[in-house]
């Protein structure tokens, strides 16, 4: 299949650009490099250095003989989106290409404007990207259990059927999320969803949840391979941040009571849940949605995971209850389905002290990179 | 109270402010004639010419005596509404300053693209604005009961409490638009709601249903001071146009089957619902939301009314149902609540023959600068 790959750079558009060119598909990445930018602008950077998307295609190349076609450029200006679908024709479209980070976009009025822009022009853009050069195409969004929120309620796959005196209507599952980054990606929902009914798209919603690791089955073939692993408070999820603290003899940071619940991914399954959307689409005029995570934990439970794997490589590790920069529930119910993927064939790779185990591993051999300036929330919500 | 009116050039802003002015209230209108220039831009006009807002404000002064100040910019421009903040320091913010048409929104990519921008860049410069110079000051933020759709179940005012599996939850009502417009007013009621949670901001969001009529108190004082009133199928609300139509002796133009059912109000009740808003506000913290409407009538009950009244000022009035141009349900239940602004005291006018009589009259005053080629729908949804 033709995908195109929109913020092929990232943390996941990367391992997926690779894994989806391994599975015989035929791979078009392309960013605009604002991550990178906005890791400068904040004076943070992942634990090793990464090749630029040029040089990460032929390296590819080089190892496989498979080709991963590139494009630099900015998905807000139509000229730029619109020559792509000309020249390309996608059959899928995976959208990364969005500011990622919770914290930056609270960081201030500028990121918050950035962020809001960004993630709506750009989504926009894709939808008349698709309707005017390839309606047929399979547009697979990422979204974000985090547009859920915490709700006293069971969490369902994106829909609910509300009764509500004596009469019944399927709606949207009700969002409300935790910060402005989540919050666009609510608006993104909203916005496929309206052109989803009007022009009979096809599109995949996946909200994810927090993403740890960083090894896939590509990545073995070549360190150089490997996506950024950030592990600062801005763009670092939370278990990549723990690992790397307890590799560095710093207390793994608990925000607040460390009660707050997510459902978390190994990047080898966002990579799976991506390819078995892709090569299982949607159907025109429908909004499918899934709930990608594999396992729920508190914060408290992965520090504790954290701890005693680190204790099995002889490191003392630490948890420290720090001042929570967010304004979120500490303690409250959550239970959310994701039987959707599952049922598409997806297979866990759970969380265990091996896979802690091999990240700890790497993290060592990088040790002295470690910057622990990085650890401490500096970006306060309210 | 000192009062920020953004939009104060629309159809409602310059009578908004107006009515605030005439009962003691400082007022700052403040506008960047987007509107003028979009109707400019897609050729419509509405049925005679208006003062721009600086002769506004000096007849206003000149039959009053009293003052409305005004400020013409951009308020996408950071620098230029953070000048209007600082330097008046408002107690209250009416917020309407947004791409208003539904079909505008659809009329293009280009068209797509500005009203989201403007409208959810706007809503968070004032969100900004407020937080960052005048934190105690009251938002009152139009909305859309387009936000809604048309959902098989009763609309309740902005919030729904959800029974699922036992348990509880309170929810921002589920909404589903049937324009890219009334998406972003979607969006808006999304980005708020987040910072009042962030922040504490005092918030109100009126969800406001198609308006009609343009005489208001302030009005009898001289034409002039009129609002704009558009009659085509881009600006103008649908009782508007009906009226016009019946002056002209051109059949009333009904969408598809006309079975879709709105709530409606008379423009002097938009302005007494904005005063009961601004002299109530909401509490620190508080999304307070009202739905903003008087009656509901279906638009073939709405043509019927026009033909009742036209005859007994023989008008012969004809109806034609033409191809619905919108994608939307032409037959459906509707029962949305509005009790929240009755008791904060509003005394609705309602729609009677006399005052279409009173609409028609005027019209007829104004019958030969009429286009009827203004009438028939040419922007599809799809």
């Amino acid at each position: 299949m033709r995908i195109l790959i929109l913020g092929a750079d990232g943390y996941l558009g990367w391992p997926t650009a690779m894994h989806l060119a391994a599975r015989g598909h035929e791979v078009i990445a392309v960013d605009s490099y604002l991550r990178r930018q906005l890791c400068r602008e904040v004076k943070v950077e992942p634990l090793f250095e990464v090749p630029e998307l040029a040089e990460r295609c032929a390296i590819w190349q080089e190892l496989t003989g498979g080709q991963i076609e590139h494009r630099i450029g900015d998905l807000n200006e139509w000229e730029f989106i619109a020559g792509i679908f000309r020249d390309f024709g996608p059959q899928a479209v995976v959208h990364y290409a969005e500011q990622p980070a919770a914290p930056y976009s609270m960081l201030n009025r500028q990121a918050a404007t950035l962020t809001l822009r960004n993630n709506l022009l750009v989504t926009a853009n894709v939808i008349f990207a698709v309707k005017e050069f390839s309606p047929d195409a399979h547009v697979i969004k990422l979204g974000t259990m985090g547009e859920y929120g915490t709700p006293n309620i069971d969490i369902e796959e994106g829909w609910l059927e509300v009764v509500h005196n004596g009469r019944q209507q399927k709606f949207l599952y009700p969002r409300q999320a935790g910060s402005l980054y989540h919050t666009t990606k609510i608006m993104d929902t909203d916005l496929l969803w309206f052109y989803v009914r009007m022009w009979n798209l096809r599109v995949t919603d996946l909200m994810q949840g927090p993403v740890y690791g960083m090894f896939t089955e590509e990545t073995e073939k070549d360190d150089r391979l490997l996506p950024f692993f950030n592990y600062d408070e801005i763009f670092g999820t939370v278990l990549n941040r723990f690992v790397v603290q307890a590799v560095a003899g710093f207390p793994l940071t608990v925000f607040g009571k460390g009660g707050q619940t997510r459902g978390f991914l190994n990047i080898k399954d966002t990579l799976n849940c991506i390819r078995l959307s892709v090569e299982n689409p949607a159907d025109k005029g429908e909004l499918r949605i899934f709930n990608q995570f594999t396992e729920t934990f508190s914060i408290n439970e992965l520090a504790q995971k954290v701890k005693a794997a680190g204790s099995k490589l002889d490191l003392v590790v630490k948890i420290q209850h720090v001042d929570n920069p967010r304004l979120e529930a500490e303690e409250h119910y959550y239970n959310p389905r994701h039987t959707g993927l599952m049922e598409l064939g997806l297979k866990p790779h759970c969380l265990s002290e091996d896979v802690l185990a091999q990240m700890m591993a790497f993290v060592k051999k990088n040790k002295t990179q470690i910057r622990p300036d990085q650890f401490y929330p500096k970006i306060k919500w309210a």
